[in-house]
């Protein structure tokens, strides 16, 4: 069997273990042409693409049905994990709403969230179909979100998820080692993300998001901060920060970090005051959060205290969450750990679980010189959380 | 300006048109964390991911708004085109809603639809987020499916995207040139899946669909057919079929083919009878089809011409669609050339436009030898179609 295939069925069991927990029957993942329209939870528990209408069945009694076109039957045989493979020709009704009623579940948990985009991969066209279908059948009202089940499913790493983690963690750490080095007076922006490129391409490895915007680089005081790409304009000069945001993806899953060197001026020999201090007050705020991560501790919590450490230090507060899960995607979906505000929707209010990893990040603007933002990979073990990158304890100098 | 944002632009201007056309006030693209949930629509519209909700509002008196998170913003400004760019750091809610009761359409096409994946971007979750946020503004009922929007603005292929689709079907033919210099007894389907992968590499091409199935091999009478992955139980013997269902991604653009070789035995003069009058029956039913596609034609009667001449000749109907969209995916949403059935839903009824590229396909099982599928890329012009592949006249011998 493939380590993928090995992988698939590892979160089988989980996703079954999960129902169990749940008090939930049954789970279904409904999907068509996930080339065009994925679903992120798809990859845990299959792994390829599917052309047809397919429904993915998990049952609290280890039942595990896909009822898929008779194209893709072969495939999904070949990837194993699935006890009953049904396929059709000319329409998924029929055995769909025939197997929905042999099983009988009480509820029956869908993909789609309003919080969470990771557990939110079916269409609102396609779950009109779906409801056609299952109207008569007295079906749709058993209907719910499988959020909480996708967001543990895809939160708790196993361990063979969490190696993948560690090496592109590594792979990451490496290349960040080689950007420093080729930080020097009068390199712009794109220059660095080029850089940063040919060591991703040279070693096989993808980038862990958009390549556009990964890394995005910050040089000096004028270069807007964010989700930004590099900027010719922006190059480096004495006295300037600059500011590197990155990750691989190796074998599937990412790492996402972030670093930052002061240049020196010639006649310096120490980093200049306020750059030290901010800093400092980013480092602190950042283990702050970091001491408070634990299972059981709802995400907004732990955003509070590294947000109120920052303030107390006479910084603003940063601007996004302070904590996302970490894992096929750097933005990995489920809980978050940030602030209770409308556009995280429910997802603060989720549980921080064993197993889970995390990217955990803030910043500060500093007048003059640019943008401090550190950013560092954790796992939540059973008594708190560990560490999975080697993280930036001081200022590097250039 | 990059050839990507130009591609947008055109694609934006398409889009303004086409509302006119079909006489909708306003098309809006709602979206979240597309890394994760991409919107195909998306890519045609502005072509970089978005983090956190975001509407993108076209309008038929031109008016190209986007709300988005402020991290977002300045990436959507480099990108172009936007007239109004609306940045938001707490929710999208308050900002959404005034845009859109200042714009007061009296129809609000949004990215859902039940029958077309690639008009289906927008998560079921998403929606039921979004119906509240516009319900107190009697919003809600405004909404209609922009599937005929994005169908036609995908569909419509301008210049500069027949161009690369061109490029990426000459890559293609020259890389299934090598395939058939690959292909002798012995050599397995792996074998040469694995030799297509090496020459996608060196020439720094994507395969156009996922790589485990991208080509699919189907070498003899025992391989099944389909979208089925390479087995390595199936190797070529002199008086078998070999099978290669093959494109590449160029510039973000796709090709999809289908070539079929005949492996002769030493003492054979010719192709046997069975094998010949299959691949002429295939050959046939193609042309059939191929003959009858121009604007204005509905889907499924493309479909039905080719389907019949093949039963004509005595073979089975293929179990598939006679011809899909190819652009930036493979199977490029909206109409397809397809029967009736149930699971294609509306999309066989979709008119053929000038401007359109599908792919034409469809295959004759011949027993003790093996698979012979067929397939062709083609444009459609003001009068009828042009072939935009180099068509496979014959079987290749090897």
């Amino acid at each position: 069997m493939s380590d993928n295939a090995k992988l698939a069925q590892e979160k089988l069991d989980q996703a079954v273990a999960i129902l169990d927990e749940q008090g939930i029957d049954a789970w279904m993942v409904f999907v068509r042409e996930t080339m065009l329209s994925p679903d992120p939870c798809l990859d845990l528990i299959l792994g390829i693409d599917m052309v047809w209408q397919s429904a993915f069945i998990i049952t609290r009694d280890n039942q595990r049905i896909a009822i898929v076109g008779h194209h893709d039957a072969e495939n999904v045989r070949a990837v194993g994990g699935y006890t009953n493979i049904i396929p059709y020709v000319e329409g998924i009704r029929n055995p769909l709403v025939n197997t929905l009623l042999n099983l009988n579940p009480l509820q029956l948990a869908l993909n789609y969230s309003e919080s969470d985009a990771a557990s939110d991969g079916l269409g609102h066209g396609l779950m009109l179909l779906l409801q056609r279908y299952l109207a008569d059948a007295d079906l749709v009202e058993r209907l719910v979100s499988s959020e909480s089940i996708i967001g543990s499913l895809r939160g708790r790493k196993s361990q063979a998820e969490v190696k993948r983690i560690r090496e592109a963690i590594v792979a990451t750490q490496g290349i960040f080692h080689e950007i420093g080095k080729a930080i020097k007076p009068g390199v712009n922006e794109p220059e660095i993300a080029q850089h940063a490129h040919e060591l991703v391409g040279k070693k096989g490895l993808d980038t862990a998001w958009d390549q556009g915007f990964c890394p995005t680089v910050d040089i000096g005081p004028d270069s807007p901060v964010g989700h930004a790409g590099p900027q010719a304009q922006y190059a480096v000069k004495p006295g300037m920060l600059v500011h590197v945001d990155f990750g691989v993806k190796r074998d599937d899953y990412c790492a996402d970090l972030q670093r930052v060197w002061y240049v020196r001026k010639d006649e310096e020999r120490s980093v200049p005051e306020p750059v030290k201090k901010a800093f400092n007050a980013a480092r602190r705020a950042l283990l702050a959060g970091f001491g408070t991560i634990k299972p059981g501790i709802e995400g907004w919590r732990v955003d509070e205290v590294a947000r109120k450490t920052l303030v107390e230090d006479g910084y603003p507060e940063y601007q996004h969450a302070f904590g996302h899960h970490l894992g096929r995607s750097a933005h990995d979906g489920a809980t978050i750990l940030g602030p209770r505000w409308e556009r995280y929707g429910q997802t603060p209010y989720g549980i921080v679980e064993a197993g889970n990893v995390f990217a955990i990040e803030l910043g500060v603007s500093v007048e003059g010189f640019g943008y401090i933002g550190l950013e560092e990979n954790i796992l939540v073990t059973e008594n708190g959380a560990e560490r999975l990158s080697e993280p930036q304890d001081e200022l590097w100098l250039i």
